[in-house]
């Protein structure tokens, strides 16, 4: 049976995002994977050694040259982004993880944006700050990277206290499951965790929740 | 008369965005503005000197201590990014800038991260770079930017090369508006324009005929 979708990407990237989605949505079946192979440097380097792949690629499937990259085949549509690739797969779905009215799509996206901008990067710069060798710089540079993160850390956690379980309200949407990946990239961070914890409990309550949803595991060791 | 809306921020920051956007769609007399006092030095303080309003701001209105922030006093809804804002309310207004389908939808929340994460941080530094009064290393660090920017530059002119006028198709849309404005923090950047019109031709024309929107100028000078 032909798919309905094309993933684009490398295992433990931040394909694992669609792939939580999909599963939770029971459509991973649907997409057939297409992989790219990395090269992880200074910066991550797609098609390494192999320039007619990499160029076909940013020429005609993802002119960001990133991963991952969402075709869905039946549409003629493609989406590089993560976050809009998971808000569009569930409400083409129909899911109950989609927003319901105007006012949910809006916090949708507001929380794929606070995720991109606010958070991701320096969660990913903390857990390279680990490979430092020098203890005292390792350490000087995980204080000032959760420095930075008290913004959006405390974002979360005020907004949680707000809106109750979850961002937008009582149920698990795609706005958590955009949100809650994000934070993941932490998690082999000593002490992450309980930093978290103790600075920014709802938070924490929240993510220990989600990540034990039967599908988020599987993903994380896609 | 009593407003529909309330739009936190100060005049000069990225409160210019919703204000372009509530002027496409002619709403700029429903909205009341609040001012918020800031401070620029290494980062933006907000409500200097007034800890109280700072905390009430953080903990009632915007939990991100950023600007803008969008109150729907109707609706009750608070939103704190600019492009989720900008979305929401041209579909509230059932605009001609709004989505009008799945696809379009997708691409409006793929633009709108697009600017943030890709574009935004360093369009900014580029702008800041030029306060540097070393000549030497205020050339090598707009050089090392604009390293940076080109797979940001990149994506948005090769993406105008399939989709034709605009980031949708062939009208002006949210889309537009939430990416060219983030654009327009580099105007003032000697020799900007040039540098993209050189190296992204198709970004520049884009641009400049976005600039040439009415509503655009007004909003400048906000």
């Amino acid at each position: 049976m032909s798919k309905l979708y094309r993933l684009h990407g490398r295992a433990g990237s931040r394909i694992w995002k669609p792939l939580w989605c999909m599963r939770e949505l029971g459509i991973v079946e649907q997409a057939e994977i297409s992989d790219v192979p990395i090269k992880i440097g200074r910066t991550v380097e797609i098609f390494p050694g192999e320039d007619d792949k990499r160029e076909y690629y940013v020429n005609n499937v993802n002119p960001n040259g990133r991963m991952p990259t969402l075709e869905d085949l039946e549409k003629g549509l493609t989406l590089f982004d993560s976050a809009a690739i998971n808000i569009y797969l569930c409400k083409k779905h129909a899911s109950e993880l989609a927003p319901k009215d105007a006012a949910e799509d809006a916090l949708c996206t507001q929380w794929a944006v606070w995720g991109a901008f606010e958070a991701e990067q320096d969660i990913v710069l903390l857990m390279f700050a680990q490979m430092m060798k020098d203890e005292a710089r390792k350490k000087a540079r995980t204080t000032e990277l959760w420095d930075k993160l008290e913004r959006p850390m405390n974002a979360l956690n005020i907004s949680l206290g707000k809106s109750g379980e979850y961002l937008l309200g009582d149920r698990f949407t795609v706005a958590d499951l955009n949100a809650e990946s994000v934070l993941d990239w932490g998690l082999r961070v000593p002490g992450y965790e309980d930093h978290i914890k103790f600075n920014y409990p709802l938070a924490h309550a929240w993510m220990t929740k989600i990540r034990a949803r039967p599908h988020h595991d599987a993903n994380q060791n896609a």
